[in-house]
C-alpha cells in the first residue's frame, strides 16, 4: 500500500503552489499548477505540457490519496498527520512510462515504507517548557532495520527562547552541538576546570560523555536553535540525561540516595538538603533576567577561554574555514578531525551546505561516510536510489539449496534500484547511506540549507556521478563502449556536456536564451 | 511485585543485627534494632527517633515479605533462597514520605527487578572438584537487556585448595586475573617460549586469548582466590576452555579428532593415544605434592621471569603504586595501560577501593567507564541512581506521531531516577554503568574491600557529587542559583561543608562529640 | 537424528571409490572398499582390517542413511541433493568404541547440524550470464548463530570466460580479491586518477568500499576464477552492488532519479539519456573482441601502474613471498599488512596452504584469529573440535538460583568436543573459529589447496598441538605428569615422536617399510 518516489520537480513546483491555494479537491489547484507550468521560463513546450500532465495526474493521486487516507482514518484510532508525506511518497508511475508501470506496482505491494526521511511528528519531546525544548529522534532501528548502521547515533534539537538558562546535567553520551540561530553560552565542567564558549550560527561544540554543561540563550531577541548528534556510550542507541541540580521537574538524581546516606555525604540535615534538592520546580529550561545572562556570559574567571578572545581551543566556528565547493549555485563547508581535533574520536565529518535556490547538487555518493542530514532553512526535495527497498535487491530472498552442483543456473533477480525521496524544509532529517547516490534540489524560490553529521567518515571520498568531475570521464573509452553498449562518443557527448561542478542550475532554474535541453 | 531500593543505613546495621539474633517475627529482633538504635554514637535523638522508626516499619515490612515469599513458594516449584536479596530490594517507603509513596508505588508495577547486583546463587559452576571450582556469571545479557553495554565480559572467579594443580587450557577470551588471596604460580605459553608468574594478593595478570597456561596453588595453608575478567574474542559474551590435557573430566580436545587422523600425527599407535588422552580422570583441579608444587614454583627454565626476580614483565602488583586516594576514611589504587603494558588492547583499569569500616563513598560517577565490581571482603552497602529502570525515562514510551507541526507540546514525562541498592558481602558482582551516580558504604564492623574491572575507561574522568572536590562548587553563582532556584549561598553551605574528598564518613560514623548535622 | 563427524581416512578412501563405481546398494562397492584397503601400501595386517571393518560399517550406514533420506524426501518437497553431505557427517560409533556410543548417542538428538562447512548449494547467484557467475554465501548468522562472530564478513567467487568484460560497479563493501585461475586487468576509479592492476594466479587486490572498478577476462583459454572477502560498511553483513552504467540487467542506479533531475544533471535531453542508461541489456558480464581486451589490458595512461611494469603499489603477489612454513609434505603462504598495506585497516592476513597429496597439516589452532577457508582445488577433509556444538559445553544450560550459599556442589557437566568434519574439495568453503583445534588432509591422490581468509589477525599465533614444534614439549615436566596423569616419560614419547612439523605425513600415506605406528 506504501506510495513511493516523486517527481521532484513537481514537488517544488506544487509546494509553491500549496502556500498560494486553499486545499481543495477539484479546478483551482489543478489550473494554479498548470499556470505554474506555463510560467516556468526554463520550460520549452514540451516541458510545458508534461508540467500540465503532471499536474493532472498528481491531482488525480491526490484523490486517490484522500480517499485512502479516509479509510486508514476509520482502521487506525491516530488517523491524521501524515498527508505531507504520502504527498511525496506516491508512485513513480505518473511519469507515464506504460512498460514498466504495472511491474513496479507490483513489487510495491511487498516493499516497506520510506525510512529514510523523517518530519517533525518522527520526534519525541525530551523537554518542553513554556521557554525552549528538546526534540529528538527515537533510536533509528525503532524505524527500520536498514538504519541498523547508524543504530549508535541519536539526533534531535533544542531550541530555547531568548534570555534563558538551561539546566546543568551531564548524558551517557557523546554529544556534538551545531548552532544554527541565536547566541549561546555553554559552560562544561572539566576535571578541574570548568570552559565556557560564547557560541554563535555556524559554531560547533563537542561536549564529551559525562561531562557537567549548562547553557545560556543569550540573545535578546532571537531564539537559540541548536542541532545535535548524540553518540550514547554505554546502550547502543539509548541514552540518558542526568540532572544533579533539579526538583521535580526535571527530578535531581540526589533525590535517589538515601536521606542517610546524602546525610552523611553533605554533613548536612536531611531537611536542609529535601530543601535544596526540590525547590527547583520551573523545569530544565528557564526564564532569565538581563543581569543573569550577562553574569552568565561574561569573561569566564581564570582564563577559561571565551568567545572572541580565544575560544579557538573547545569549540570551531564552521564558517571561519574556506569552502570545500563553491560557485553561484552554492558552497559547501566541511570539518572533520584535522580542523577540530574533537571530532578525532568520533571517526565524524560535519558539513553545511547552502544551495543556491533554483539549483541542485550534482547525484553523488559518499564511498564510506554516512550522512545524517538536518535541514536547517528553506525548502527543496530529495532524491536517493536505494536497492534495499527495492524487490530484487535481497540476496536473501534467493532460494536456498536449489541447485545441484553441476547447474550454475540458479535462481537469481537483477539489481533494482527504488528511488527515495522527500520534501526538505526545516526540521526535516534524512538519511543517505554509504555508497548511495542523491541529489538535492533547493526551491526556485528558496535557498536550501543542510547541516550533516557524516560518520564513518574517515578515508572517505565524494564520488559525482554527474557534472565535470563525474568518474565515468575518466574511464577508458573501450570500457565506457562496453558498459553502456552505446559509441564512446555519445558517452562523451552526454558525460561531458555539463560544464558545472558538484553544485549545478537546477530544473526549475532559468537556462540563457530559455534553450532547451541539448 | 518486585519490591526496590532499601534504606542503606539500614541495612548495615541490621545486618550487624542477623549476626546476633536468630531470625524471629516479633519482638526480640524488634528490641535489638532498636537498642542498636539507641547505642549509635553518632546519632542525635531526632537520628535515633528516625532509626527506631525504621526498625518498626522494616518488621512490618519483613513480615509482608514473609507472607509474600510463602505465597511465591506455593507458586513456584523452587521457591526459597532470595531472602538475603529481598530484604535489600523493599520499597523506600519505609522513608515516610507520605507524598511520594503512592506514586512510587504504582510505577513499581511496571519495573522490572534491580538487574545490577549479582549474588552467588546467579554464579554458574564451570568446573567443581574437591579440589576447587572454578564460577561464572552468565552472559550478562542473560539477566537484563540494560546490561548489552558490557555484554562482551564475563565475570568469574577460581577458589583452590593450598598445593593444587590446574590443568592446562587455553580459552576463545583474553583473560585478566586478579589475586585475592593464596599464592600462585601461573605458566603461559607463549610463541616460543614458556612464562612464568609467581603471584599473591593484589597481582594482575592477562592471559592473552589463546594462550595455554596452567597454574599452581602453591601456600600451604590459604586457599587460593582469584577473580577473572574474561572478554570473548569470537562470539560476544560467549567463551569456551579448551582443555589439551584431559580425560574424562574434562575430555581432552584431542579425542574429538578420529583415531586414524591422530595416529598419524603424532606416529604413534591409537591404543597407546587412547591410554594417554584418557588417563586423566581427577578432573581439571587436583591435589599435589608438596615437592611438585616446589618443582612447579622453582624458577622458571631459560630466563622466563619468576618473581620476585624480574617479574616486572607480564604481571604487575597493584600495590607497588601509590594509592591515587587515601585518607583515613578509604584508600584507591588504580592501575591502568600505562601502568600495565597489557591493558592497552582492552580499554579497561582495575582499581581496588578499601573502605573504612563505617566510611563511605562520596556519590560519584564515571563520565565512560562502566564498573564491574566484585566484592572481596568485608560488609556494606550499595546505591545507585537509575534513569533506565524508572517508568519515566524510556523516550521509547512516548507517543509518536501524535503531534501536528505546530503543536510544541507533544506528549513528555520528566525524568525520574530510581534508587538501585544492594548488600555488598564477599563474592557479590555488581554493576556500574557509565554516568551513573552511586555510593559505597561499609558496614560499621569491617573494612569494605572491592577490586573494579573498569570497562571502556579510556578517557574516563571520576565526578564526585559530594566532597570536598564536587563539580557544583565551581559553577557559577548564578548558575547555581538558577540549578537549584536557592539562593546562591545555601548551594555553597550544603557543598561545602562536607571538608572530606572521595571517602568520607559514613552514615553510622561516630562524629566528633557526637553532634548533629548541621 | 543428526549424524555427524565421520572418520577422515574413510572419507578420502570412498571419495576415490566413488569416482570408480557407479552407486550401487551391496557388494560391488563393498568389494572395491575392501579391496582399496588391502591395496593400501602404508597399512600394517591390523590398519588393513579396521579398514575392512569401516567398509562394511560405512555400508550399513549409508543404507539406513538411504533410508532415512528415502523417509525425507516424502516429508519435505525438495528431498534429494545433501547425500554428499550426509555421508560425511555420520556417527563416528562407526569407530567401534562401545562404550561412548550409547551416550553420544543421546546427546545427538539435541545437537545442531555443522554449521562450518558450506557446498556449492549453500551459494546465492548474485551475477549469472552465459558468460560469467558471481555467487556469494548468505550472511553466515542466516546460516547459525555461532558464525555471528564472522558477522560482518561475506564470502564468494567470480568465474568468467576468456575475453570477457565486468561492468563497472561500486560496493558498499570492501573487497579483497584473490585470484585463483586465468588473467584479469582491474580497474580502480580512485579519487582523482584510475589505477590499473594485471593479475594472475596468487595475486591479491583490495578495492576500497564505494570505489567504482571494472574487471576484463584476458586470458584467451582460461577461465578466470577470483575468491572474494567482502567486508560490508553500513549493514553488518549486507551489501549492495551499485551499477552507473547499466541497462535491463543490471539496471542503473541513475534510472532511479527523476528524469526532470536527470536532465538538469547532464545538461541534456531526456530521450537522449533514456537511449544511454537502458542500452546494455547485455548483463554485467559479457564477451569482448580480443582487441577490445587488448585495449583494456594495455600499459594504463598516466602512468597508472601496470603489471608487470610498476603493480607495486596496489596488489601483490603472495607467491612473491617466501613460505612461512614448507617441507615435502605441504607449504603455507602467508600475507598481511606489513606485506600488504591495503590489509592494515581490515586486520586481516591472507594465506594459502599446498597440502601434498596424502599428507596433512598437524592438529592446530589459531589463538585470536578466525579463519573463512576456500578450497580451490584438490580433495581432502577436514576435522575440528568443537565445544559449542556439544551439549555438555554451554554454560547457558546450567541451572540457575539452585545453590544456597554455603554450597559449593551446584550442577555441573564436564566439557565435551563435537567432531565436526566435512569433504573438502574445489569450492568448498569452511569456518575455524578462534581456539578451534583442526586438521586438514590432502586425498591420496590429489594436492588440496586452500586459501584462508583470517580474520582478526592481529597478535594472532598459531599453536601446533603435534608435531616438532607442539607446545606440550616445552611444558615443565611435572606439569605433563599431572596434566595427563601418566609418567612424564610416556608423555615425551608420545609428543616428540613426530620427527616433522605443520605439514606431516597423513593416515593414508606410505611410511618408510610399511611398519606401524610407534
Amino acid at each position: 500500500m506504501a506510495l513511493k518516489s516523486k517527481l521532484c520537480l513537481l514537488v517544488v513546483l506544487l509546494s509553491v503552489v500549496a502556500l498560494n491555494v486553499a486545499f481543495a479537491k477539484e479546478d483551482p489547484e489543478l489550473k494554479q499548477c498548470k499556470h505554474q507550468c506555463r510560467q516556468q521560463q526554463g520550460f520549452d513546450d514540451k516541458q510545458k505540457q508534461n508540467c500540465e500532465r503532471d499536474c493532472e495526474e498528481y491531482l488525480k493521486q491526490k484523490e486517490e490519496i484522500e480517499r485512502q487516507k479516509e479509510k486508514e482514518r476509520e482502521e487506525h484510532e491516530r488517523g491524521g498527520g501524515g498527508e505531507g508525506w504520502e504527498f511525496y511518497t506516491r508512485n513513480e508511475s505518473q511519469e507515464g512510462e506504460g512498460e514498466d508501470q504495472q511491474q513496479r506496482q507490483e513489487e510495491e505491494d511487498e516493499e516497506e515504507e520510506n525510512p529514510y526521511v523523517f518530519e517533525e511528528e518522527h520526534f519525541d519531546t525530551w523537554v518542553g517548557t513554556r521557554e525552549g525544548r528538546v526534540e529528538v529522534l527515537p533510536k533509528f532501528t525503532k524505524r527500520s532495520n536498514l538504519l541498523r548502521g547508524i543504530e549508535n547515533y541519536r539526533v534531535g534539537f533544542l531550541e530555547a527562547n531568548p534570555n534563558t538558562f538551561v539546566s546543568p546535567s551531564h548524558f551517557d553520551a557523546d554529544i556534538v552541538l551545531f548552532v544554527v540561530q541565536g547566541k549561546a553560552t555553554v559552560t562544561i565542567m572539566k576535571k578541574e576546570k570548568k570552559e565556557s564558549h560564547n557560541l554563535k550560527r555556524g559554531y560547533i561544540l563537542k561536549v564529551p560523555a559525562g561531562h557537567p554543561f549548562y547553557l545560556t540563550s543569550t540573545d535578546e531577541n532571537e531564539n537559540l536553535f541548536i542541532v545535535k548528534l548524540f553518540r550514547p556510550i554505554f546502550l547502543s542507541g539509548h541514552y540518558e540525561a542526568f540532572y544533579g541540580p533539579g526538583g521535580q521537574d526535571p527530578e535531581s538524581f540526589y533525590t535517589a540516595f538515601s536521606w542517610d546516606l546524602l546525610e552523611a555525604a553533605f554533613k548536612t540535615d536531611r531537611n536542609r538538603l529535601k530543601r535544596l534538592f526540590r525547590q527547583q520546580k520551573l523545569g530544565s529550561i528557564m526564564k532569565v533576567s538581563k543581569e543573569q545572562v550577562q553574569g552568565l556570559s561574561k569573561r569566564g574567571e581564570g582564563g577559561s577561554g571565551i568567545w572572541p578572545f580565544g575560544s579557538e581551543s573547545g569549540s570551531f566556528n564552521l564558517f571561519r574555514k574556506r569552502p570545500s565547493k563553491a560557485n553561484k549555485y552554492g558552497h559547501l563547508h566541511e570539518v572533520d578531525s584535522k580542523d577540530y581535533e574533537e571530532l578525532q574520536n568520533l571517526n565524524l565529518m560535519i558539513s553545511y551546505a547552502n544551495i543556491t535556490r533554483g539549483a541542485m547538487t550534482a547525484p553523488l555518493y559518499n564511498s564510506r561516510a554516512t550522512k545524517i542530514a538536518f535541514v536547517i532553512d528553506g525548502e527543496g526535495c530529495f532524491e536517493m536510489a536505494c536497492p534495499h527497498l527495492s524487490s530484487g535487491s535481497s540476496s536473501e530472498q534467493y532460494g536456498h539449496g536449489q541447485g545441484s552442483r553441476s547447474s550454475m543456473q540458479k535462481q537469481k533477480k537483477s539489481k533494482r534500484y527504488q528511488r527515495v525521496s522527500g520534501r526538505l524544509t526545516r526540521g526535516v532529517v534524512f538519511i543517505v547511506p554509504a555508497g548511495h547516490p542523491y541529489s538535492l534540489v533547493a526551491s526556485p524560490s528558496n535557498n536550501l540549507e543542510v547541516v550533516c553529521f557524516e560518520v564513518d567518515s574517515e578515508g572517505n571520498i565524494k564520488y559525482p556521478l554527474a557534472g565535470d568531475e563525474n568518474f565515468v570521464k575518466q574511464m577508458d573509452g573501450i570500457a565506457k563502449e562496453l558498459a553502456f553498449n552505446v559509441p564512446n562518443k555519445e558517452v562523451d557527448r552526454i558525460f561531458g556536456n555539463q560544464e558545472h561542478n558538484f553544485f549545478l542550475p537546477g530544473p526549475t532554474q532559468q537556462k540563457q536564451g530559455g534553450r532547451a535541453y541539448a
